[in-house]
């Protein structure tokens, strides 16, 4: 099932420099985990904004919430989910 | 999985009287039937407002997409979703 | 009475990592007692929120206020509190 | 148990004027009979507004409900429900 | 003339126990007097909440500002104030 | 006792043209008379908005629904009302 | 450059079935035109909303709008557009 | 002095097509004057919304106000109006 | 041209005392002089809030932002700013 | 591409002043270079408000959130971003 998930990380920018750097840098990697486990699909930047938007692939909401709970920046994060269904364009160019 | 599901059909009640409750009767019946199939588990009236809230427990976004489209009152609600994933205390008190 | 109830205690997650480890299990065993009591009916988690959603079961608002007031984490709590009547769906599939 | 009750009624106002005051008649006497039976405690005019705030007394979310549904403007309305719980200064001001 | 005045304390939870608890304490003196004079004429719990919902009867908008000046809380409250106009029904109840 | 009121007359518009230009001339003279009766003391139109803005003056809430009852744009009104109270300054500037 | 872009097309279920249906037949055929294009990258529907969320990939403002004035639903949509920004993650597992 | 203005024409839309391809020439016949006067400086198109967003140089409110009602347009527009001061970087880049 | 300026100024009743005492007070000395001057020409509280709205008067946005940056409390103040067109009936009022 | 952007500076006024003096004079220099460049096209002030309302001018949402970060605010900035598209007034204005 998928989700769009949007990450505001703002709170992080409050961190001293350092702290927060040392933070993205575990952030970033934990991310690539999440990629080549094909959980985090897409990801862009919002200009202006320290948020996310994302596509999360996962079973179901108990899994999102575990990989979203694996985020180093958890504890800095507002995140908002929508749970995406199927759209007919979609199924119908990747019938099966 | 589960979600909250919260149904506005106050736009129902601009129908004439006779189509209204013709639509009641419709929209009672496919809701015994999807609490009969489980898929609606839990369904309370908010007091004030033509609307209720209900725990609807489908395998994923399309299944609950189709529940509610299945719903005779579709084309005059207004529906907000959340998912919910598993608390702690439920699990504790359901494991396996 | 029934009532929806929404928790939101992102404030608690500002505690220093053992406080808040600390408050989390009293909270936790709290919560058993409520449901133990049948006062905490029902409860999940809203995935990317330190939000839970509940249904709680008592007489009227004062005795929710009471049991709302006795859990560990109130002070960090953001509480909505929405009144519940009983769908007709429900009324029918439990008479009497 | 009490609720704070706000009801809009400019939805009623696009009523042809005899129709409208008719339904404001039929609206007076019921609300006449919920203050006799106690259960339309207090209501005011909110100035500017199509609205009144009230406090209803009725055993519970259910009974509240019924009488809401009693109000011949029921279509027309809005209706806004806040749960109210016994305040210490209530409590001690009427012990027993 | 009356006003629905909603009061939120919550800031006031952030303060010491014993700071807290001494506030509270001064809040409930002072607001006792308001009642004794007519002032506070109604007062409920938001549950839920740290709020209160009160009815205030006073000449006009100048001693509502002072008698809210007066609570002790006031430096920690959060207060949305709707003047209120006389219902015909409750006209009707008490002519003269 | 002084009111902020700012009245928007977006719906009026939606009136045939000859009906909009002779409702706007009957609330222009209407408009006239609480001015000269001291009871609508300012007004300002917001640019872009069918909207006024306006200081009325009158001796409570119930004095202010008469007014704004008065007005023949009334049942296309959205009206929204501020209680004000003396500020120190005005009060120094014009003692006793 | 990609956009972010939610369709809302409530609006288009109160015309009549007939109508209805084909018009979203024309929208069906045009979205895949536009996926076919590479313009319309993925599309999801929003369970419980008449709305789908979809990534848009187009060289700039100018090309986006063109491309949402040619949906045949286009008049009975209300549209929301972020703006997306390349995320590193995504730069890193495609340089170049 | 300038402001900046969102005009929102969407009620435009639900016109017939031939008065609605009228009413927008007349509205560009219109736009194309006050840019000529120097009124309208600059004009974009909001992606996915009928709206405008403008920089209107005029003398103050009474004469946006005079500009915006002549736009054959108005009936159907919601119009945002936001004052603008000079900033330092204008004022040294344009000093006297 | 006049402005309808709303200054909330909640922040600075987290000053200490005495601190906020003489900010006040040179807060009041400043309104004084803006009164004499014709630039604050109207002013109120707003019961309940740590706010005041008043009617400013002033060449255009430039005077406004120079006059509302010389308030002392300038620093803790949230500033809604309303810009204001003649209405025909104080045009009427005061022709010339 | 061009994008409206607001960004609010107000969490800037919390620092010490001569630290916000220097991040003002760093902020402003960077601002013309900017304004050098053709990034940053126009710029005001938002009158009682910590903010500014600019057009930048850039090739995409990377480009232009590489001008944002390059701010020295942008760690106190709260960052608003419309995209715009061209209107058919200014392509006129300016063929080719």
């Amino acid at each position: 099932m998928q989700f769009l998930v949007r990450i505001d990380t703002a709170r992080a920018y409050e961190l001293p420099p350092d702290e927060r750097a040392e933070l993205i840098a575990r952030e970033r990697t934990r991310g690539r985990e999440l990629m080549d486990h094909g959980v985090l699909r897409d990801i862009w930047r919002v200009p202006g904004r320290r948020a996310n938007v994302g596509i999360w692939d996962v079973p179901d909401a108990d899994a999102l919430e575990q990989a979203l709970e694996s985020l180093p920046a958890r504890p800095y994060a507002e995140i908002d989910v929508t749970p995406l269904a199927t759209h007919p364009l979609t199924a119908e160019a990747n019938p099966g």
